[in-house]
């Protein structure tokens, strides 16, 4: 099977109403019955299989024993995620991210989540692990893994984005490729206790008004988190996608907070302490706050703004071919659900509504696609999602307007991919 | 931290309201404010940090350039796929089984989800693989990976079941571990082309009424469709939670036909052949058909009966202390979706409604819980699901009556563990 190659261009006849690839110069091939004999049926004509029947089908393959936990096939090598040297001064307060333009649907693999650390991946013994509940508390707890898994636990699918997501495309850095604009995004499925029955097995001293998580790395990463949110959505979590939680995901157990900044999903949580007001800790003063032209930062901005991307096609992704092609991306919103996503292929001139597909759940990445015909000409891709609050995603030009350009973090800006005529993609800002 | 322990066992006093660990002997524990210096705050008691600080606070973590495609935990090492030695002569045509009891929700990782070939697992490149669509139809033709990434694609969970998922229980076999007697089932999330786009496009004669699937492994693995199942839900799905297809799953294409048994999910899809009567091929007339007592047998018994067990506890996972537990479990229906499960304790005397959890989608797993304070004596804990067509799982006793003990494929019964007063749980039958 191998050596059988697909019809040469420009020799697919195929009627208007098989409509998919009926454009496309490098379509699915016609053949003509019965010349291809090396694809005829093992089973029907048995008589005609070999030559060109592929190498794999000859020999058996890796027995059951092989991989007891699995790892992608080789020929996949290049799906991994990457980080950028030049970003910071070492790799263990860093970033790597995720590669969007590889993926499909809206769970991320385990193994492909971005990670964001700021004292490296903590290696932590479940046996030995512990999480302490105390100040404005009735009485301060310890918990262990086993105590934890025997609260009520709950399944839900959420987005995780790093506040600084797309940060380096507010001054225009135009980095190539959506792994590295927009890579800092994940979606999985967490099991965990909903936050509010630990925080009621310890008791809540009426006055408790904040919470300050914090994490078992040697960051001892810690935010402030109101307790309004705490008791509604946040759950302590130990599992994703299944299984338990990845080290570099704060293994064995993490705070959750959902559609809010990534920062406050404390990683490795050893302690929960409850106060009657915020901490004012390093991560929510002199980082992860937004300095605005007037001198004045925005603050406890914990909401991540509904946002969308083009994945596909983007620089480490160029379109193949003329003729029938898909466009594919995602789209999401700390605030709720995605109501709609609008494409346009002229830099905005025109907009038509995407197509939604998989589920569409509150503060989980939504996947949409965008079926069109390319004749070859440069396209300007865009995409702008609109959530169920009614918000509408802005241009990158809005929001420096509004907030100028001193600012890293919550840049959800719209995305303009350059498709030029060669089929590859950049990296482009349009007025 | 890690010299922390908990209060020791009897000391927990928790009011009424602090309901989920109060009745525990080994309960999350209650500690005096103050008591416990290295646990204290790092950011609000600086002073009051040594000698208790677990070691992994003191430490930089891995780096993200440590792992570009993660791996879980070393703690986790025995979360793995494993077969079983004396089932089959070789491990080429053989099974292996999803550690379900250490899961949670109703995605399965990609590492773990079972495996079972009958010629190894073919090794494809992706760049060589190409999709024949012949026979019945106006215009065979052939797709590669490209044009079928050129249709429409959709995102779907689904499990997927082997018809033999239980089999070796039929006779009582008893295996210890849900590990075994259900672990050849699992759940994802697909990306993949509806098959009736590829079957229009190549455009189907008006006597199309069966599909014969064949795969590209050693066993050129073929099962015979009927053409409404193939124009309804089928797939050929390129993406598993979002990455490709793991090899093992048939990389770079498989077919899902949801609901429906595993071994129709040919894996490595090379070809599907259009005809107007069924192949009666190996795996539908010797294998993967059902011999009653009469001597006949049942055959394209596609679709997978509803069925449920108990994950947690199970013979892999006991209890592990008096007090508050939790049961968990996984139920699915190959007609439609999960409407009810009920637990019993005590070998089906009481039967009471589980919580179910999380995602409740047709043809895919379906997650419940069921809390209960355990008091120390012996159970028999079995699960029954029910689904959206009224159909309620059966005993095993119920299908020996219906079906003999021929039989190796769908035995959905009812699973029936024993708890022991220790806490360890076995397989037993219960009439």
């Amino acid at each position: 099977m191998s050596k059988q190659k697909q019809s040469a261009p420009g020799t697919v006849q195929m009627p208007a109403r098989r409509a998919f690839l009926k454009a496309g110069a490098a379509a699915g091939g016609a053949i003509a019955a019965g010349a291809v004999p090396g694809l005829a049926s093992a089973t029907g004509n048995p008589e005609n299989q070999a030559p060109n029947v592929a190498d794999w089908s000859h020999y058996l393959g890796d027995g059951v024993d092989a991989h007891p936990y699995g790892m992608p096939s080789e020929h996949e090598a290049h799906v991994v995620r990457r980080n950028v040297e030049w970003l910071t001064a070492d790799t263990q307060s860093s970033i790597n991210f995720t590669p969007l333009h590889e993926l499909d649907g809206i769970i991320t693999p385990n193994g492909l989540c971005f990670e964001r650390h700021h004292g490296g991946a903590a290696e932590v013994d479940p046996a030995d692990y512990q999480l302490m509940i105390n100040g404005l508390v009735d009485k301060p707890m310890i918990f262990t893994m086993d105590d934890l898994k025997r609260f009520p636990r709950v399944n839900r699918i959420y987005f995780l984005e790093c506040a600084a997501n797309s940060g380096m495309e507010w001054r225009g850095a135009q980095l190539n490729g959506c792994q590295f604009t927009h890579g800092m995004v994940h979606c999985v499925m967490y099991t965990g206790v909903p936050l509010k029955y630990i925080l009621e097995e310890a008791g809540l001293k009426t006055n408790a008004k904040w919470l300050m998580p914090e994490g078992g790395d040697a960051a001892g990463m810690n935010r402030s988190v109101p307790i309004e949110k705490a008791l509604d959505d946040c759950m302590i979590a130990f599992k994703m996608n299944g299984e338990a939680l990845r080290r570099e995901q704060g293994y064995p157990a993490r705070l959750v907070v959902p559609g809010w900044e990534g920062n406050m999903w404390v990683k490795w949580i050893r302690r929960i302490e409850v106060g009657d007001e915020p901490w004012h800790a390093r991560e929510e003063t002199s980082k992860y706050t937004d300095l605005l032209e007037n001198g004045k930062a925005r603050r406890f901005t914990w909401e991540m703004d509904c946002k969308s991307v083009i994945t596909n096609p983007s620089p480490q992704a160029p379109l193949m071919v003329k003729g029938h092609n898909i466009i594919s991306g995602l789209a999401w919103s700390g605030r709720g659900t995605v109501e709609r996503v609008d494409v346009t292929l002229d830099g905005g001139k025109n907009w038509r509504t995407a197509r939604i597909d998989g589920p569409v759940l509150p503060k989980a990445l939504t996947r949409f696609y965008f079926e069109f015909e390319w004749n070859g000409e440069g396209l300007l891709l865009q995409s702008r999602a609109i959530d169920s609050t009614g918000y509408i995603q802005p241009t990158k030009d809005e929001l420096r307007v509004a907030r100028g350009t001193n600012s890293i973090y919550h840049n959800n800006g719209i995305q303009t991919w350059h498709v030029q005529a060669s089929g590859e993609v950049e990296n482009v800002e349009v007025s």
